[in-house]
């Protein structure tokens, strides 16, 4: 499908169309095209663009990663069919290990989201060879890899199952998860919450990791509020939908 | 995949497995599936059931059917997946005639929604050799049928493409919109908004026809303030998200 360019909705329409061909080519579960379009209903609900409050979460998120010592970006179909080379630059950057990790385990899936990560430059990557188990999680959404996720001290998701989200949490490490949706279990339950879309979410952590001295990174973190910032968000979301006429929404 | 009945969010996760299955079996096309997750985002803002508001808007629609000389239902790959027999017994409730519609046209995918049309009792089915084109529309979108909705006084769109609501409304029908998103241009350009799931308004509209005598159409009409209604709506889903905590709001 050709989009114009000038078409107002231009990035979202050709993120949606990427999301379509990725499940096309097998990375992406056709139950990802349904989460990808409630996505787009919250993203819509933004702006579609980064909310200026976000800016703290950003700026924590990326002084976590400078203090983490095993710091893990978890990869799924969407998250790879979406934002792939924003993910292999935010893990050179920071030093952090790409694990796949898919809702709907599938080893072909696995295989075919790693090839993604490489062809946009990712080393090594884990998930391939699962041998461990996350707690408190049934099936095969457990399996995670023991030199990574298992042993990761800050988690990078995006895009995240609530559930595996608290797992995660419940193992005592640092989560950091890219969630459009500021009422969903992962936004509620993460460290560090990133009410954005990831394809602008992960630059933006990126430059972050590179503004920051060592020495700044504990201040960021002690001052910083998710729940005031989720409570932020919500009431720009409020205020818009208040004013819809106002905010030019128009949607779909 | 086996959803547990005791689950909260059952209904939305079977209706998520129908639309899922039928763009296996070609009725859907995969922005389908897209478009119902942002369904299903707007749907969760109003708590997964009708609002009481929504009654008048229903109520409405069902006398404005009783009152049209050549009433049509449109129906399109998402309609047909989670809808298919509501449309077929609201057709027969009020005369209506059922057009096939695709927002991406397909002569096959056309057939395979007419199947399931037929399968679910529908007698004659239009859309099957479009005749006629909704003037202002662009290409295959504008396709219809002269002794269907291109002569249908009032005419039920669900999940309708904004461009071809407004099209149609511009012709001079009444519009009767099924949309989840009440600040879509759909639900914005429609005569009679309904703010609902499909599963759930049609049978109501349907109801609705049983109840009212002819008698009692022109005053329900004349009282009925759609702009009215779709600000109800915003306000109920704005108040909603300010009290989510409350409201027992837990997502995905």
């Amino acid at each position: 499908m050709m989009i114009p360019k000038t078409h107002p909705r231009y990035t979202s329409l050709m993120l949606r169309e990427k999301i379509s061909q990725a499940m096309k080519r097998g990375i992406v579960h056709e139950t990802g095209l349904i989460a990808h379009g409630r996505g787009e209903t919250f993203d819509y609900l933004i702006g579609e663009r980064t909310l200026p409050v976000t800016k703290g979460a950003e700026k924590t998120a990326a002084a976590c990663l400078i203090d983490s010592t095993h710091p893990v970006i978890s990869i799924n179909g969407n998250v790879a069919a979406l934002a792939a080379k924003e993910c292999c630059d935010l893990a050179k950057t920071v030093g952090a290990q790409l694990e796949v990790n898919l809702f709907h385990y599938d080893k072909e899936r696995v295989l075919r989201v790693a090839k993604v990560l490489k062809e946009n430059g990712a080393d090594a990557i884990r998930g391939l060879h699962p041998d461990k188990k996350i707690p408190d999680l049934d099936h095969s959404r457990a399996n995670c890899c023991s030199q990574g996720i298992y042993k990761a001290d800050v988690v990078v998701v995006a895009l995240e199952d609530g559930d595996r989200c608290q797992a995660l949490k419940n193992m005592g490490k640092t989560i950091i998860a890219i969630d459009l949706n500021p009422l969903s279990r992962t936004a509620q339950t993460a460290t560090i919450t990133i009410v954005d879309n990831v394809v602008r979410a992960l630059p933006r952590i990126t430059e972050w990791t590179k503004q920051i001295s060592p020495d700044e990174t504990q201040k960021i973190i002690q001052d910083y509020d998710n729940e005031k910032y989720l409570r932020e968000v919500l009431d720009y979301i409020t205020h818009r939908l208040r004013n819809f006429e106002k905010a030019g929404m128009e949607l779909f």
